[in-house]
């Protein structure tokens, strides 16, 4: 395992990572909502423009988990990121062209006091698509092993 | 379109929704991490078992686009289910063989002062496996049209 990674001990309040991007297209945006939120809006523009919506537009559910691909790729923290829950709000609605970027800023960390071998990070991202409009942001809190665990763990 | 979905006007706090059911299987967890959340616990059952998860695990975002399938299915609300936002905790992962249901109950319902066509209802939802172990509570507010827009826009 590589020593590149982030432990709790590198994690410190107001501390940024900028992930690389991930381009959306319409195409993306329908096959995720005929797999698990088909709502006229997020599956056909025609229907999506006598929406509130105005045409198509992707899942809240696939900004997010396009967040945390880009998040997974730009962020080295040790152990992984293991969410344990969080809030989340969607400004504005990501469209077909949009080119995300996650961008993300260490609010806080805390190291257990009954197990000090980890502790909580919490993290919160912005995604943004190219016009730097933000898309969706989400606070969450992340499970981050100490140095000395993680060095143990990785012997 | 159907007058048998739910406007504002028949949306009151208390009210609840049960789901039908989704079975997960390890194909879904790991072609949903594959593509959105590719880390060792959620792609490979033996790499899992070194991990605080001890074994397969879905992706938290899985069980949120699971829930939202389940919820979309199960709730129908005039105009759609359009969240702005809210509140998502993972008490537990979602494994290989669980079958997923998701109970929503009605917390507040807002009709909006300024646009008196429209509301602002929270639900919370959880979404259980078949031992009613609860993998995800999450709480959110939607837009739902009042009944005269909605019979207007019907028209």
């Amino acid at each position: 395992m590589s020593d590149s990674r982030f432990y709790l001990d590198d994690l410190h309040s107001g501390q940024r990572f900028i992930s690389e991007t991930h381009a959306v297209d319409a195409a993306q945006i329908i096959d995720f909502a005929q797999q698990f939120d088909p709502q006229p809006f997020h599956l056909d523009d025609a229907a999506a423009r006598r929406t509130l919506f105005g045409g198509l537009a992707a899942s809240g559910w696939h900004t997010a988990a396009l967040t945390m691909k880009l998040l997974v790729a730009g962020t080295p923290i040790a152990g992984g990121i293991i969410g344990t829950g969080g809030e989340i709000a969607w400004p504005r609605p990501t469209r077909p062209g949009d080119l995300l970027r996650v961008e993300t800023e260490v609010i806080e960390v805390t190291r257990s006091k009954s197990k000090p071998d980890r502790g909580i990070a919490t993290l919160r991202s912005e995604t943004k698509n190219q016009r730097h409009e933000v898309l969706q942001t989400i606070t969450v809190r992340i499970v981050v092993p100490a140095r000395s665990l993680g060095q143990q763990a990785a012997a």
